[in-house]
C-alpha cells in the first residue's frame, strides 16, 4: 500500500533485487540502464518474424527469452554482480519482447523509444506507439508494482528449481514463463476479462455469477491459496480501476466487479483476488487481453530474477 | 538390464508413454509415425540459423523446442489422447533439433533421412551425414533406452511444476530442458568427459584423481542420490564401453574408467553412475562432447514426456 501507488516500478525493481530502495542518483543511473538495454539483439528481433500470427504471446516471449540467452556475453557467469547485470538486461527485455512480438504478428514495425521515458511509459509507448498520458503511465507503474514478486507460487518455484541445478538465469526465467502460462496461474487474468465481457451492468453480473455458481462452475478472480481474509493488493487495485473508469468514461467495470465481489463473499465465502481488477484496468490502458498474462511477466521477471539470483548465491540442487 | 540392450529406443518411449510394450504391429506404425514426424516446420529450421554459431547446444534445443509448440495444432488440447500425439513428435523433433542445430551451427546443411531407419540409426545419420554401422546405431540405441527414464531428478520435477499450471507439453519440456542444463544436473556427461580427456592411461588416472581428492574437488562421474549400492545402468553401460572399445581401438576409456572407480570405491566410498561410462561411449560413436547434454535430452523426452501426461491426467497444482 505505502509502494505501489508512490515507488516507480524501476525501483521496486531494484528493491527485489537489492534489498533496499535505491537513492536519487542510483534510480537515475538505473532508468538509464534499462532505457540502454532496451534494444532486442537483431537476431532476436528476426526470430519473432518467423512465429505464425496467432501464436500466443506467451510461447513468443518465452521463445524469446530463451534465445535472449544465447546472446548475453556474461551467460555462464553466475557471480552475484554478473547476475544482477542480467536481471536488468532480463527486465528491460522482456518488455521489448512483448511489445515488440505483438506489433511484429499484427504486421506493423516495433517502436524506438526515447531513452528519457520511465519504463511504464515505455512499455505502453511501444506497445502502441503513441506517447501515453502522464496518468496512463502511472497507472501502468502501480500494476508493474502490485504484480512484481509474489513469493512461491508455481512460476517462481519453477525458476528455482532450474536455477538450483546452477544453470543460467535465462534458463530460469524461461521455466518461469512456461509454468506462467497455464490457466491456473497466470491465464487467471485473461480469464476475468473474458469473463467481464460478458456482463454489462452490476445487475446482470449478479445475475451471471449465480448461474455459474448454481452450475458449480469455478469463477475467476476469485480466491487466493496465500490470502484467506482478503488479497492484499485489491484496494490499490479497485481504486485504480475506479480512477481509470472515471478517466475513461468506463466506470461501470469497477461497479460491476464491487457487485461480483459482494455476490461472491455473500454466496460463497470467497475474497477477490488482485485478478479480478487487473482484468478492467489493463483493458482501460489499452492494453489487448492476450497480453494479459505476459504484461504480468513484464513485472513478474523482475521478483523471478531476485529469486534465481537468490538460489545462485546459496545454492542447493531441488 | 533385461530392455536396455535388447528392446528398441522406440518401444521403451511406448513403454513410457502406455504401460506396456508394443506389439510388433504397434511397434511398426509407431517407427513409421517417428519417422513421418521426424521434420521441422520450416520455421523454427530458419529460427536454427539465427543462432550463434558457439551457442550452447542445449539453449538452442530449448529455444527450438519452445518454438515448436507455436506450430503444433494441438498445442492447447492437453486431453490424454492429444498428449500422445504431441509426446511423439517431440520425440521425434527432439532429435531433429540436437542434430540440425549442430549441423547448421557448423556452416554444413541439415540432412534428410530415409523413414526406414530406426530412431537411433536416424539420430546419428542426421548428425554425421553417414550412415551408421550397424553396432553404432545398436549402440546409440542402447545409450537412449538407459537414459529413457528416471523418476523425479531437476527436469523432470520441473516439467511436472509447469504441467500443473495445465500449461501445455511444449511449455513442460521447455522447463525441463532448462533445468537439464545445470551442471549438477545434466552437465554431468559432459564434465566426465573433460575429464577423461585428461588422463591417458589408467596409472595417471590413479594419480589424477588422488590429486583431486587431496585438493577436496568434486570428481564428475561419481555419486548419485537414488543409488546408494550401486548406480544400476553401469553395468550395461561399462560393457559397452569395453564393446565399442575393442570395435574402435580405444580399449584404453574403459580401464582408465575402471581404475577410477577402484579408486574412488577404495578411497572415498563413492560409487559410479551412468555418466562416466556414457562419457566415452559417446565419444567413440563419434558424438562430440557438446552434444552430450542434448543427447540425454534426445533419450528422457520420452521419459518427460510420461510425467507430463500423469500430471494433466491427475492434476493438482504444484
Amino acid at each position: 500500500h505505502e509502494l505501489a501507488p508512490n515507488v516507480p516500478f524501476e525501483d521496486i525493481g531494484w528493491l527485489l533485487l537489492n534489498g533496499d530502495l535505491p537513492t536519487p542518483e542510483q534510480s537515475e543511473s538505473l532508468r538509464a540502464r534499462l532505457a540502454a538495454e532496451h534494444a532486442l539483439p537483431d537476431r532476436v528481433l528476426e526470430a519473432l518474424r518467423l512465429f505464425p500470427a496467432d501464436a500466443a504471446p506467451n510461447d513468443v516471449l518465452r521463445t524469446g527469452v530463451s534465445m535472449l540467452g544465447a546472446f548475453d556475453p556474461d551467460l555462464n557467469d553466475h557471480s552475484h554482480a554478473a547476475n544482477l547485470e542480467k536481471s536488468l538486461r532480463l527486465v528491460a527485455r522482456v518488455s521489448t519482447l512483448v511489445t515488440s512480438g505483438w506489433r511484429i504478428a499484427r504486421g506493423a514495425a516495433p517502436v524506438t523509444p526515447d531513452g528519457r521515458m520511465t519504463h511504464s511509459a515505455r512499455f505502453l509507448y511501444c506497445l502502441t506507439g503513441r506517447q501515453p498520458e502522464n496518468w496512463q503511465a502511472h497507472a501502468m507503474d502501480v500494476v508493474f508494482a502490485l504484480y512484481a514478486e509474489h513469493d512461491f507460487n508455481a512460476s517462481t518455484f519453477a525458476a528455482r528449481v532450474t536455477a538450483s541445478t546452477m544453470a543460467d538465469i535465462y534458463a530460469a526465467i524461461t521455466s518461469a514463463l512456461g509454468t506462467l502460462k497455464g490457466p491456473l496461474h497466470g491465464g487467471a487474468n485473461e480469464q476475468a476479462m473474458a469473463m467481464l465481457r460478458q456482463i454489462p451492468d452490476p445487475d446482470a453480473g449478479e445475475v451471471w455469477i449465480k448461474e455459474r455458481l448454481a452450475r458449480k462452475e469455478k469463477v475467476m478472480g476469485f480466491g487466493h491459496r496465500v490470502y484467506k481474509s482478503g488479497d492484499s493488493r485489491v484496494p490499490v487495485m479497485r481504486a485504480l480501476a475506479r480512477d481509470l473508469g472515471r478517466r475513461t468514461g468506463h466506470e461501470m467495470w469497477a461497479e460491476v466487479c464491487e457487485r461480483l465481489e459482494e455476490v461472491m463473499r455473500r454466496e460463497k465465502g470467497l475474497i477477490a483476488n488482485v485478478d479480478l481488477y487487473a482484468a478492467p484496468v489493463l483493458q482501460m490502458l489499452g492494453i489487448p487481453w492476450q497480453l494479459n498474462t505476459p504484461v504480468f511477466a513484464c513485472s513478474r521477471v523482475a521478483g523471478w530474477c531476485a529469486h534465481v539470483i537468490e538460489q545462485h548465491d546459496h545454492n542447493r540442487l531441488i
